[in-house]
């Protein structure tokens, strides 16, 4: 009797101490070279996430929240929902002819998603995605996802936390491949959004997407989101551009422990190098804020081993 | 060696049991009188959160939606934050005579919120609970809420449902007390909302409210909330007048099992009736499309052996 009861009891310490081992587990962050940022992060999310810690914070409170593009996965030569929308306006001039005289993006953006219904919309993305190849990478964009990050992300989750994007990228865009690329379900993923209008079609209901502009989720229009959307201020949160700015100032504001990073994009042979003089991604007030502030700046050069998965 | 495994063993049993009977359990809907209504709930329930079910839905996408007012807590003989705005303004005319003159519950509700911080509006909403009672009700106003329908929430959520507020009242009012009252977290509260402007005073950043509406989570813009903030159709929802139409369409209009549901006001001696002539929660087209489409509808009368939570 005595040997089960050992038995039972070695069992249950394995248990005990496997879970413990997972939670503290920063081997999981394998592709981020050791040093101060990777020691950053660890140490921040142990002191959160340790009862009996001063700095612990209630699981429901560990809210995380990343920036996408330039974040999670890269953002050169051009927003990847920008190619998506080249490629779609290239279908269309027979029918909008009007699309030849387009001059912004933005205009670019809106004229090839409006009209069609929200389940037109999430085929669309999803066949493109299933064909499209990044023109210098070489690999579907939803590949072209940061493999660091990725670790990152799970590393937060399996230490309580909920990871939300918060990105001005359109929020019907992401969600299309956001779940199966980040494990990061529909409702977690905030973003620019066009005005929806609900009809019948067929007698059955429709959301039709509009041109019309309704949230506007970059700049100050972060902290808006995520106190509309989810209503408690994050203590944690990742960007790469001066657009990430108020979300970090927000985050790293608030009461208790709280973590703000950037992505310095170092790597021109990987990725890319650009920082204060790009036209898209351009880091320059956030980075003299993270300086002055001590925000964590990953220099994806020195702190990360790898950038992308490894092909399929 | 044997009894201990036989005791492990019955204990195993005993626990996987109660985990079963708790999953199914109906009873905890014992403010709820046996009948159709019941019923439907139930057997909804068990349909699509049993495995092997034909109509089995994983727990992800079992997405459950509720209006507020008149839905999940009482209406009249006004809205409670029509309330909660009126008392505020008696606070201000000497500061904002112009409040003197005016006309509609939405431009009071506007101007007497408009200019304090969320963190201010949120305290303001609590010492406002903390003393206002209901009119005729006599008793706070987060006490006024409806027990069946806690019952009701707290059954969804035991089988994995993840229960969300979809509501017409402002997203900041609800989410001070909506956990409290309804176990339903911030994030998973869906309201109106207005503008926010995100500034720093005093070197601090803040998000300002301005008397700009940005969200009008009404109708059919309540279909255009749950897509821009859950990104996926509920299985479930609940309502009880014209505004919640829509929302109740567009979840029945899915595909597989779906819950749609009406709750009527048929009892002025323990609460009000009102239905097609109403002024607040008119219930008119939504009773004749649940008719003649078959959904559930509450007669609150028969069907509700309590209205409200016991007194404290």
């Amino acid at each position: 009797m005595r040997s089960v009861l050992i038995r039972v009891g070695v069992a249950t310490a394995l248990l005990v101490g496997a879970a413990l081992y997972a939670r503290a587990d920063s081997d999981s962050l394998s592709s981020w070279n050791d040093g101060k940022t990777k020691q950053a992060i660890v140490g921040f999310v142990k002191r959160v996430a340790t009862p009996g810690s001063p700095d612990f914070v209630i699981p429901e409170a560990r809210i995380a929240v990343f920036d996408n593009d330039g974040t999670l996965w890269s953002e050169q030569p051009m927003y990847f929902q920008v190619a998506f929308a080249m490629d779609r306006a290239k279908t269309l001039p027979a029918k909008k002819p009007e699309l030849a005289s387009m001059h912004s993006v933005e205009e670019l953006v809106a004229a090839t998603h409006a009209g069609m219904t929200t389940d037109e919309f999430q085929k669309l993305v999803t066949d493109w995605l299933a064909v499209a190849k990044h023109p210098t990478l070489g690999r579907p964009y939803d590949r072209c996802v940061y493999q660091p990050m990725l670790e990152l992300l799970a590393y937060l989750r399996l230490n309580g936390f909920k990871t939300y994007i918060v990105s001005g990228g359109g929020v019907e865009f992401m969600r299309v491949w956001a779940e199966k690329a980040y494990g990061i379900p529909p409702e977690q993923v905030i973003g620019s959004s066009g005005k929806l209008k609900y009809e019948l079609r067929d007698g059955k209901p429709v959301l039709v997407k509009l041109a019309e502009v309704e949230i506007i989720d970059d700049g100050p229009g972060k902290p808006a989101s995520i106190q509309r959307v989810i209503g408690r201020r994050p203590i944690f949160a990742f960007g790469n551009s001066d657009g990430d700015r108020e979300m970090l100032e927000w985050t790293a504001a608030g009461q208790g422990a709280r973590f703000a990073g950037l992505v310095h994009h170092t790597d021109a042979e990987r990725e890319w190098a650009y920082d204060r003089e790009s036209h898209i991604g351009k880091l320059d007030k956030a980075w003299d804020e993270a300086k002055a502030k001590g925000w964590t700046v990953v220099d994806m050069k020195s702190d990360w081993k790898v950038v992308y998965p490894a092909a399929e």
